[in-house]
């Protein structure tokens, strides 16, 4: 029989997705299940874009260009504008999700065996993405104790090496929270700056800032101009995480003319979703407020909530809808199979992201688990009462 | 300023796509233009489809599962049955295009500078998924002469090594519309048995086969069931090329657990198409009898119009709608781009794909143009007219 690919073998399995059979056997075995484990909102949609959708009126569903409709960057780059980031309609490649924003990305400048700097824990599926494009990441590590902040530059700089061709950062953090200051993308800055690399930022939480914060993006800093590729996507915003559609942005020429290869060679992007993002463009600030508000009170209820287990360290996220919380066990992989398969409390459990998979350095974060609060508040409260008690069991 | 990848540099522009200023220039100047450049028809979309989206009754735009909706995935494994071809859900990736499938399919059986050997010429976007997945494409050369048919056993023996993965099929082929036979899949299927490959076939056109010919998929071929992978789309079956749903389909299990880990990777294919394609799967076969009838009309005014033309050479397609046409030019790259930029037949000129694009050994095909007929027979016999007269003003 021929065989799996080296690279085949090395690819993750999602640490979001991989306890899904043991779900699907907890349900059939009659257990209710909080699903705190993916980052699948249950925020409605924006109606308008959902109408959208509704009102086409077209004989042939066909390709739109590669690079995305025209209307539709014509109107993003206007929404970028609104948000303090100067882009024209020429600088940014619509994708099939942040994904494959992320893979165009990395096949555009960087080659096999070439070296990424992360700071850790990360979004999983960056894992996945540098295996399927040959390249190794370079962890640099956060901690849970400093709220997952910046590692200082020097920490950066120990890690640069002749093959080091970007630093990646996720903003507001997934799955960390964490969002980055003004001052800290300064420092990343300086840092491409003097060592000539990219600097790429995951910023598809933008909106989801709290505590009176603002967002500041790469693509606001001057002078990084030539290095600053952000990746965008509509899943969270508009809570359309079906849609699949993302893009990449950036004012260097070389990389949207590279990028737009890539782009060509698998065509287009969905096309019946673009028409949906190009309404949802028209969202009336009303949806943001509420939602933004729905987050923070959830944020509020889960951190308080989980602060009163014994032996539970959590950071203070300020924004995405993430937390990472260290638990008082050994291996959360363990846990979090044991929650679906053995625990229930009056026939209710718990799904959540074991956040080793979060982390590229072996044997780091094993006791951590990811909580996506994408669950109303009394759910929430409900979830972590299941939680409390399991850990009672589990460590007994 | 930090530098464009190796592989970003090799990634090939598009043959298809690269005219398109050209195109967008010309009709500014007010020609108007005769698209034979782009497999994408001008044949409706299934009603049932359009509807099915316009019917949606959702709250959240949510993702599926990785690996495509178990609905859909139970339907099309149903749709396979009908087509002889026996497989259930579970041998079924649904992926963004057919495009995606080719990736996965890559990643999931090659390293980087493992080989694959692909009958050319091949649909060029081949050469972009090589790239981008640092493999390497080894060529057998099938000729017009002979209609494009299989290359013998030997020829493809001698380019056999021990980096050798896998040989790829376009069946029915494009860009050169031949229909391969039960007895040239047998051959292949010995071949790759012999040597311990995967076969892999890009089936998407597999309803449009001509003259009474019936397609044979290598998933009906007995004995080759480790080896064969096929990949398929929407876009042509139910002219739907903007949903960008297609498949990956495989008995071999290690093959479709490591494309689902590809799969979850980018966590799902988009929903809305997913929807429209679910729907799709219940055109009646009135509907194919009808596009089919269209295209083999189409087909013969095309053929029988280019060899009227002194100095054309043809091959006769059997399926799918291109056809290669050999002209008496030694350049069609720059013939292609002179019938946009300065040539009109009464304000009317055409636009035609490069040959030189779907070969991966240099100098071939250079005289060669792909013509895609997706127009309706009264427009191709005015194109013909006005590649005529083209062709006598250029070589004048």
């Amino acid at each position: 029989m021929p065989a799996i690919s080296k690279k085949g073998q090395l690819m993750p399995e999602s640490p979001i997705r991989k306890l899904v059979p043991y779900a699907e056997q907890a349900t059939k075995n009659g257990k209710s299940i909080y699903y705190l484990n993916i980052g699948q909102p249950d925020i409605k949609t924006p109606t308008i874009a959902i109408q959208a959708v509704k009102d086409i009126d077209i004989d042939v569903l066909a390709y739109s260009r590669s690079e995305g409709s025209e209307l539709y960057r014509q109107k993003l780059a206007h929404y970028y504008t609104n948000h303090n980031i100067d882009v024209s309609e020429k600088d940014i490649i619509v994708t099939t999700g942040g994904s494959e924003a992320l893979l165009f990305a990395f096949g555009s400048i960087m080659d096999s065996g070439d070296e990424i700097i992360i700071p850790e824990p990360f979004y999983a599926n960056y894992n996945g993405f540098s295996i399927a494009s040959d390249i190794k990441i370079v962890p640099v590590i956060s901690k849970i104790e400093d709220n997952f902040a910046l590692p200082s530059i020097e920490e950066f700089e120990k890690l640069i090496t002749s093959k080091t061709k970007a630093i990646l950062i996720c903003n507001p953090g997934n799955p960390t929270g964490y969002l980055y200051s003004e001052e800290e993308i300064k420092k990343l800055a300086q840092i491409v700056k003097k060592h000539d690399l990219f600097l790429i930022a995951d910023e598809v939480y933008r909106e989801f800032a709290y505590d009176g914060n603002t967002h500041y993006s790469v693509m606001q800093e001057e002078g990084i101009e030539a290095n600053a590729i952000m990746i965008d996507s509509v899943s969270k915003r508009y809570s359309m995480c079906g849609a699949r559609i993302g893009c990449l942005v950036s004012k260097n020429k070389a990389v949207i003319q590279t990028a737009l290869k890539y782009a060509q060679a698998r065509l287009s992007p969905p096309t019946l979703a673009q028409i949906a993002c190009e309404a949802a463009l028209d969202t009336p600030q009303s949806y943001f407020d509420a939602v933004i508000s729905e987050y923070v009170n959830r944020r509020n209820t889960l951190i308080s909530e989980l602060k009163k287990i014994e032996g539970v360290k959590v950071a203070n996220p300020k924004g995405a809808f993430y937390c990472i919380a260290q638990l008082p066990i050994e291996n959360a992989d363990h846990f979090a199979q044991w929650l679906l398969e053995s625990f229930d409390l009056n026939g209710e459990t718990v799904m959540v992201a074991p956040a080793a998979g979060f982390y590229s350095t072996p044997g780091v974060g094993l006791n951590q688990i990811r909580i996506a609060y994408v669950l109303n508040e009394d759910s929430l409260i409900k979830a972590v009462a299941v939680l409390k008690e399991a850990l009672r069991v589990y460590n007994n």
